[in-house]
């Protein structure tokens, strides 16, 4: 079972690995895959506190973040992003810090969570939003251009916390 | 009419004027109304040059910037945010900023353009962008707190460029 706590900077290795080979794939997040470490280390600590990792057997296999999905009028409704490596998944992680970050969320008051692009081949992904209350609440069409799919819808997704 | 081109360091007074108007009056953009000049121009100079005015007898009366709406595999879709001081609505500077807007995509080549946060009650913009071919692809439930209706619904709207 997972433990989930805030980042630290002695974290950044640990992250940096997951991040690397999340993005490096290409098939789930809007990233550049060549994206350096220094960008994704501050992207993913500009959220500090709300940064996020998951820990078992005293190795990282898990990562979060959390923040106001907009500003001013728009910022009660939160975005997240997570990352698990390929070698720590089906083992509930994902679960685990979603089920994290909805309890966070309510618990700094955002009222709603938002997922802005979710690629429509991550089945998994979705599966696990829906199973979590998510529902569909738009289709971009075409916006992921997958590596070996072409081009591919991505689907916002979105649920209260009321 | 409008002349539209490339903003210089020589507009950061007029644009400022502009976006503050826009901001503070906080019925249309997902922006803190009390935001400050210098974050105002660093978001609005980010996306240099891509950021543009249009002026019309001596006097610019209008601003908007044309982006990547995501980096990497989301590159291709492109995002676009105007605004018009009240003082010159209803001329059409909107539409002919829109439709320089699209130009200036496909020139870049953009295949497609999204607005992420088309606030629903900003009737003439939704009006306008469904005449120059957006579609609304996604509606995100009351995640915008509008200074007198409290919180209404937002738009994701969408337009191929191909």
């Amino acid at each position: 079972m997972a433990i989930i706590r805030s980042a630290t900077e002695s974290d950044r290795d640990a992250i940096w690995n997951i991040f690397h080979e999340v993005v490096a794939a290409g098939d789930t997040y809007a990233f550049d895959p060549q994206m350096s470490r220094q960008d994704a280390l501050a992207y993913w600590f500009s959220d500090d506190p709300h940064n996020y990792v998951a820990d078992a057997d005293g190795k990282t296999i898990g990562t979060y973040i959390l923040k106001p999905n907009q500003t001013g009028p728009g910022s009660h409704v939160a975005n997240a992003a997570f990352m698990v490596p390929s070698s720590a998944r089906g083992q509930g992680v994902g679960r685990s810090m979603a089920e994290h970050s909805l309890e966070e969320a309510r618990r700094l008051g955002f009222s709603a969570m938002q997922f802005n692009f979710v690629v429509s081949t991550n089945e998994s992904a979705i599966h696990l939003w829906e199973q979590l209350g998510f529902k569909i609440v738009g289709t971009l069409p075409g916006a992921f251009r997958h590596p070996e799919k072409g081009f591919v819808d991505v689907y916002v997704m979105f649920r209260s916390l009321m």
